[in-house]
């Protein structure tokens, strides 16, 4: 990908990776370590982590439908099964793709299972700017 | 404190501290730095980063009024102002504290505003094992 | 239906209706009517209109895998199409069934689109009291 | 009030009023009924009735900041009492007011305590028409 997305400073520090992206779609990962986790023992990851892939992957699908930058506005967070895995994956879609805001869904598993879902609401215009990742990668 | 949440693999990573725990109420505060930014040039902080917070500080309020453990069922955060700040700080109050699940309401301010308001549900009863960060407290 | 449900007065005033449940899993639907618009010259439904379908239609599906009353604790809706249709019908999965909360996900549709996607989270144990629509049935 | 919000047919249904609106911030009510509940022994308002009255509240207080109309994006309930009550009460407040959307945090309480909170976005610019409530009394 040449997104820009991984260069981002917090992207990085935590390891993301965008795997695709299409229009409505995108897809991310997180290969887990134990900095990453409440408790090394059980391998059990901060709940902030899978929010982490989940806001980040949920943006890079607004932005296809974007003008231009894509602020998550809020997003929720269900936590349905233990944040245990060797690599996150997020799946995000745009489900409401407006004029002002977009409304992505994601899905956050492990191996095996679901861990967690989000939806998030994203402004796609009226913002300032160039976007926060994909904007470096316009002017080269 | 000694509460020994501060020793999570996650809160270390991110540089959270727990500045304040009583009954129904706790505290935390984060301090920023590049490597949090989505972009360092704006010194904008990654949404997750807020949320982070805002659930970890959480958790504290919800243990105070737990039989053992708090994972986090669900959360919802809403940005309100760009997520600048030397410091956030997170207030969060429970505003249920059932049998089974506690409500919590948290506020994420920088020094001047509020940035983010977050509500979470987490589960306080029922869950098996010890607490991910008081638990090592008790066998002390 | 034996369940009860719609003998409840608010899901008689609003027309709800129940299609089919099974184990984890419940169907419902609205007639639209005049009344439930928030503005009869276009027929746009009152957002509190798929709403109360979601949450009715969700708890009778976290019903089917709980000890026995499902309050709402908490549930988020997302509108993501205009609220009009001769018919809404709600369809709710549980997405987690622990033993004291459950996660459900419903879609609301009319005849050709998603409207509105709802998740909430019930209470599944813990809680006192019989149920409030199948409670009736269990007596007779 | 001349806004004409209490001649939408759904909110007639239900007898919500708007007690007060300001710049940021309404009031609303609700006078409870048999017809209102879950369960007419025990006086427990179905848990959208409570939600009926936070959305349309809180659309009005949007509506204050907004161009035009203030459609719902999304809404997250809290329920943190039983809604019991003779007469609900919403007040809702503008979190952030932005060009594009509005973020609003509602309270609902009865006679002595609080029954649910609420937080919503709304649309507050792109949308086409007039408000479906304040529209008519422009033209008059």
């Amino acid at each position: 990908m040449s997104t820009g997305l991984e260069r981002l400073p917090f992207v990085q520090l935590l390891g993301m990776e965008l795997e695709a992206i299409e229009e409505g779609r995108a897809v991310g990962s997180l290969e887990m370590r134990d900095e990453l986790t409440s408790n090394p023992a059980t391998g059990i990851a901060h709940g902030a982590v899978p929010y982490a892939l989940a806001d980040t992957v949920g943006g890079a699908a607004a932005f296809t439908v974007a003008e231009s930058v894509t602020p998550t506005i809020d997003m929720r967070i269900d936590y349905v099964n233990p944040p245990i895995a060797d690599v996150f994956e997020a799946t995000a879609e745009v489900l409401r793709g407006g004029n002002t805001v977009a409304t992505v869904d994601v899905v956050v598993e492990n191996e095996s299972e679901v861990i967690a879902t989000a939806r998030g609401t994203y402004k796609v215009s009226g913002a300032s700017g160039t976007s926060p990742w994909l904007g470096r990668d316009d002017t080269e």
